[in-house]
């Protein structure tokens, strides 16, 4: 097969475009593609600054080269943080390899521990915490991501989430009827008082182009699986995506359209609770409740340390 | 594994429901849900005369079993169709197998000859009739029994589509974003001018418990496959929805009620385009067009023909 544009000799063929490429040009369609999503659902503005949020997996990291290169033309200005959530052996590899990719590219960058904000994610498995661990998990990050975006005077903060993760999370609604959730999901999240806007370049990024990218472009990154995450179960969601896009190339693109065009707007009418967030009375960020979730997990693992 | 109502030996056992029972019981239960599905969506009133649109198939014979037992409690009257579509050696044992149904059970019926309105499906086939073929035969049953019904002064007409099949069209419409048609999408029809009111008494129904309804009452149904559904490609669909179910028990019923109570509502309200039905200017019967369906199929057909 040969690259759509030049005529050399493919690496890449995408099956869903019926196109292959050779590897410069797919780098090329596949950060072109980001820098429509951003356009599109107009994620960032000129002079804005980014906070990006970097696991230190693939998404994360194929978001982190895109943007950098993006931010050259499209003026913006990027600060990556990566959070060192006390996983053992997990969260030391991944900070490392987060490290070893600023400093490649010459980023900005900040690293945070978990720990310096009260407990650790070891402790949240150890302890027993009440609540799905990758929920908490989520919970800690949003949370610390927003607080330091806030601290360093970002714009915006911007996560990895591709098309598969997107997807997933909309099929979930469409099964178990969590509208008021999906009210509230869209590829962009406007600003609120205490919240810094959330984007998701990669959301119309299949999560195996990501794959292609980081290796096209020799990026390391993490290879090993949280060991908390083996008690995920939402890759079943994935799995179902997948044997329909297989058969029905273009499924996820017309699933993502569908959503966002049509039945999105929908739910959002009808589903969205506006309604002004309160200050926790702990630490005075944003929430819903008297106490925000991570003070209440906070506190929690703090007992059972104390007990 | 003993049954959940008599603590007899269990002959079935349903994951959704984490629930056995014996051949007695599962009949019982299989038909107080159809009974149930009927309340729910006031499907039939007390005095309605039912056509049961009976293809020979397990569930159109469940149904009309079923419908013939509620029939002697609820007060209403059925009347069983079923239409020889021309499709060779399948449809003359579809015919036979409906009539010794209905025989044994001593209902009034009717079969109607596709042929007597103008063309068979053999002949869509053998003329290459521009379309889907699945597509052109659901328009010539939904022809048929409508006026059939509207002749025989029936007040409802009552399909075989089951959970499966309802569940099916719904993420069709997710994926590919067709909402017209889900906005018309629902376990019951109502009567228009012309139309008359369509019901889906088997739609809480998963499709293998009608396997297993047919084989505890003893019912002889079609096993052949229509020779022109290997071209049919729903099935994708359905086995996506599988997948899920068996990771997932109870997926299928949410997945219902979440359509059912909360998008449905939405989309019928954004999407639906009430507007009066024209009359075809060739058979009178209710159309979108100036000329229905049916009738563009038959001439294609006779144009061929006569060629």
């Amino acid at each position: 097969m040969k690259c759509r544009i030049c005529r050399a000799k493919a690496n890449v063929y995408l099956r869903y475009a019926n196109a292959a490429f050779c590897k410069e040009h797919f780098i090329k369609f596949f950060e072109r593609r980001v820098r429509r999503a951003i356009e599109r659902f107009e994620m960032i503005e000129k002079g804005d600054k980014v906070v990006v949020a970097v696991s230190g997996g693939k998404d994360s990291l194929a978001l982190l080269y895109v943007l950098n290169e993006l931010s050259k033309t499209m003026d913006f200005e990027i600060l990556a943080v990566t959070i060192d959530l006390g996983i053992g052996e997990y969260s030391k590899l991944s900070v490392e390899i987060a490290k070893k990719n600023y400093e490649r590219l010459g980023v900005d960058y900040r690293i945070i521990e978990l720990g310096d904000y009260g407990f650790t994610m070891d402790e949240v498995a150890k302890y027993r915490i009440s609540g799905r661990i990758c929920g908490i998990c989520g919970t800690a990050k949003r949370y610390i991501l927003n607080k330091v975006a806030k601290e360093e005077g970002a714009s915006k903060l911007a996560t990895g989430h591709n098309l598969d993760d997107f997807l997933q999370v909309i099929l979930q609604g469409y099964l178990y009827g969590n509208l008021g959730d999906l009210a509230r999901y869209y590829p962009v999240s406007p600003s609120l008082p205490g919240l810094v806007a959330r984007i998701k370049p990669l959301v119309t990024t299949p999560e195996k182009d990501s794959l292609i990218y980081t290796i096209a472009k020799g990026i390391e990154y993490v290879v090993m699986e949280c060991p908390y995450s083996l008690r995920a179960s939402s890759q079943d969601l994935k799995n179902a995506i997948f044997y329909l896009e297989e058969r029905r190339p273009g499924t996820r693109f017309s699933m993502f359209n569908t959503y966002v065009k049509m039945i999105h707007p929908l739910i959002r009418e009808a589903y969205f609770k506006g309604g002004v967030l309160k200050k926790c009375k702990e630490c005075g960020e944003p929430t819903n409740a008297d106490v925000c979730l991570f003070c209440r997990v906070k506190s929690s693992v703090l007992a059972k340390k104390g007990a």
